[in-house]
C-alpha cells in the first residue's frame, strides 16, 4: 500500500484548531522535558496542566480534554499515577496518548507500557526502535535514540495500530502515521531536532491534543507531525545551532496560529 | 477603598535590594518550573536552593532567608517535605510564601494548603480563581488558568489576608497586593507572559524573596509584582513569541539592576 | 608543585572527540538541572539519557559509556537508584563522575557522598566549598555557592584525589584539575555563567562525558573545562544578560566540533 502525504491545508486547520479550542492536556511525562513540553503546548495554543499525584490524578484526567502518558523516567510511584490517570480518562471518555520512550532494552517500562497498552490508547508516537520493540518486531534502540529509520518501522507500526485500535505515528526524518489501514507521511523537519532534548516528547503531547479535536484522528494525529515539521523546518533555517533553536521554534509554533501558515 | 497605585522608586528601590542583599531562598515548587524559578532568583540577584529531602528541607530553611512552597506537583513525600521546611522556618522566623496552584478542584493540594495555612505564611500569591478558593469563595479554575479576572478576587484576597495575617497577591492582567487593609494595585506586563509556563510561579519565588527584605512587606512584595511587570514589558516589546520572550525577560530583570531601573 | 596550563590543542582534539565518539551518558541529576545537562550533552555531540528506577539504573549504567551522579535533590529513592547505577557500572568497568552539589552542610547528602566516594569514582567535578568539604576540610558552603575561591580548595583536591583515585576537579573563576600529583589549569569563562542554573552541573555532565574517551584521563577532564571555558567566554561576549547567555553557549558549545575549535 502506499503512503498518501497529508495535506498541508489540514495542517494549517488542525494548528488553527487547537489555538481555537485550546484543550486542557493532562501530562504525565518524564523530568527532563516537562518544561519545555508545556511551553510546547502553549504556543500552539493549547493548556498543560502537569498533576501528577495519583489521587488528584485519577479526577484530573476526567477534568481534562486529552491525557499523555510518556515513560522516559517512570517510576514505580509515576507508574500508580499513570494506571489512575488512564483509569479516568477512561471513564470520562477522553483520548490518551503513549509516547513509550526506550522501550525495549529497559525491563520496567517495557512490562509497563505492554500492561496499559490493553487500556486502548488513542495513540502512540515513536521512534523506529520503539515502535518497533513495542509491536515485540525488535530490542529496541540504545537509551532513548532510534538505532533504525522510521521506515523500517512502518510494517510494525500498522501491525501495532490493528492490534491496538490506536493511530501509530513513528517519526524520524520522515513520519509515519498509520491506522493500521491507510498511512500518511509527513516530511519537514531538521536534523538539529535531534540535538535538542525533548522535541520527539513534545510532539507526543501536541499528538495528545489532536486526539482532543474533531474529525479524522488519523489526519489530526498527522498534522500534528505536520506542524512539528513546519516548524522546525522554519526554526533551523534561522538558528546557530541547538542552542538558539528552542526558542525560534516556540515561536514558529506560535506564529501557525496567530499569523497563519 | 480605593487601591493605591505602586510607587515606580519602590520598585526599584526593591530591585536594587534584592541584588544587594542576595538572599537565599529555599524553593519547594513544582517539576514543571524548577530551571526558570532559579534562574529568575540568579536575575535578580537572589539565590535560589533546591532542598528537597524533608531531613534536609527542615534543617535548610533555617539556613536559608526564605522559604517558598508551591503545590503544582505535589506528591505525598514532598508534603512531608514542605511541612519539615515550614517548620524549620516558622522556628527560625524565616518568612514563608505560599503558591496555591490549582487549588479548588484537586482534592489533595486542597486539603493541604487548608492545613499549612495554619502555619502563618507571610504571603500568598496566586491568580484570582485560587485566591477565591483559598478564602473559601469559589471552587477554583480550570486545571492551572484562572477563570475569573484577578479585580473579582480583590475582596476574597483582603479576607485572605485579614484571616493569616499574610500579604496576599492576586495578579492577572492588573495584579492586587493587599495586607487586608491597604491595597496597592499594579500594572504593566503583557498577555504574552500567560503563554510562557512558569512565570506566575517565578513570580511567587521573587515574592518569597521580597519577604526576606527590611522594610514594609505590603510595599516589597507589591514591588516584586512591579519588577515582574516593568520587565515583562520590556521583553514582550522586543520579542517574536512566547519562544523569544523568557530570555528577554530574564536580560531585563537582570539589567533592572546592573543598569539601574 | 607549579600547575601546568592546559593545552589549546587538547581541548580542541577532545572537544572533536566527544562528537566523533558520541558517548552515551547515563545522568542521576538533579531536578533543577536535568533539561540543561541533556541539551549540553547534545550540544557537544555525546547522547543523554535519564533513567531513575534502580532496577532500570543498575541496567543501564552498564549498557551507558559513562554514568554521572549529581547530588543536588537527592531523595531517599533517587540515592537507591544511585547505590544501583554505581554497581551496575562497576562491574561493568565504566566510569562514573561524582558532582558533590552543597555536600557538607546538609546531613543526608553528606552521609551518602562520604559512603559512595568508598566506590571508585573516576572524577569528581566542585566548587571550592564543596571539594573542601569533601575532603573533611571544611564545613561547606552556604547553599549550592561556593564561600572560598577555588585555589584555596587546591590541595584538598590533591587529597582527595590521592584518597580516592579519582581525577578531582575544583572550579571557579579559574579550574584546577588533579590526579593527586600533576595539577592542570583551565582559565576562561565568564562571571555571567554565575547567573544561570545547572553550568557547574551540566559541566560535571561533560566531565563524565570525557571519562569514557581514550586517553589521559586528567588531560580530558582538563580539556571537558578547557571546552566550557572557552565557550563561556564566546556566549558571554554576545550575551546581554544571563537570558540570551544559555542558547548563545550551547550554541558555541555545538560550533566548537562543527565548525572547528
Amino acid at each position: 500500500m502506499q503512503p498518501d502525504l497529508l495535506s498541508p491545508a489540514h495542517t494549517a486547520h488542525v494548528a488553527s484548531q487547537l489555538a481555537t479550542r485550546s484543550p486542557l492536556i493532562h501530562c504525565l511525562t518524564n523530568q527532563v522535558v516537562q518544561s519545555f513540553t508545556a511551553n510546547v503546548l502553549l504556543a500552539v495554543g493549547a493548556s498543560p496542566a502537569m498533576v501528577v499525584d495519583h489521587e488528584e490524578a485519577l479526577a484530573f484526567s476526567a477534568i481534562a480534554d486529552a491525557l499523555l502518558i510518556n515513560i522516559g523516567t517512570l517510576t514505580r510511584e509515576q507508574a500508580l499515577a499513570m494506571r489512575a490517570a488512564i483509569d479516568g480518562a477512561n471513564r470520562a471518555g477522553k483520548p490518551w496518548t503513549l509516547d513509550p520512550v526506550a522501550v525495549g532494552p529497559l525491563a520496567f517500562r517495557s512490562r509497563f507500557a505492554r500492561e496499559i497498552l490493553a487500556q486502548k490508547p488513542a495513540a502512540i508516537r515513536g521512534n523506529a526502535s520503539e515502535i518497533l520493540a513495542l509491536a515485540g518486531n525488535g530490542a529496541g534502540g540504545r537509551g532513548v535514540d532510534a538505532t533504525q529509520g522510521a521506515q523500517e518501522a512502518v510494517s510494525a507500526a500498522r501491525e501495532l495500530a490493528q492490534q491496538t485500535g490506536a493511530i501509530v505515528a513513528v517519526t524520524g526524518e520522515v513520519d509515519y502515521v498509520t491506522d493500521g489501514d491507510r498511512t500518511l507521511t509527513i516530511t519537514g523537519g531538521d536534523p538539529l531536532m535531534t540535538r535538542v532534548v525533548g522535541t520527539g516528547c513534545a510532539l507526543s503531547a501536541v499528538v495528545a491534543a489532536a486526539c482532543a479535536l474533531p474529525g479524522s484522528r488519523l489526519e489530526n494525529v498527522a498534522a500534528a507531525c505536520g506542524v512539528f515539521a513546519l516548524a522546525g523546518k522554519r526554526a533551523a533555517a534561522q538558528s546557530q545551532g541547538p542552542g538558539s533553536f528552542p526558542s525560534l521554534f516556540l515561536d514558529a509554533l506560535y506564529q501557525l496560529h496567530t499569523e497563519g501558515a
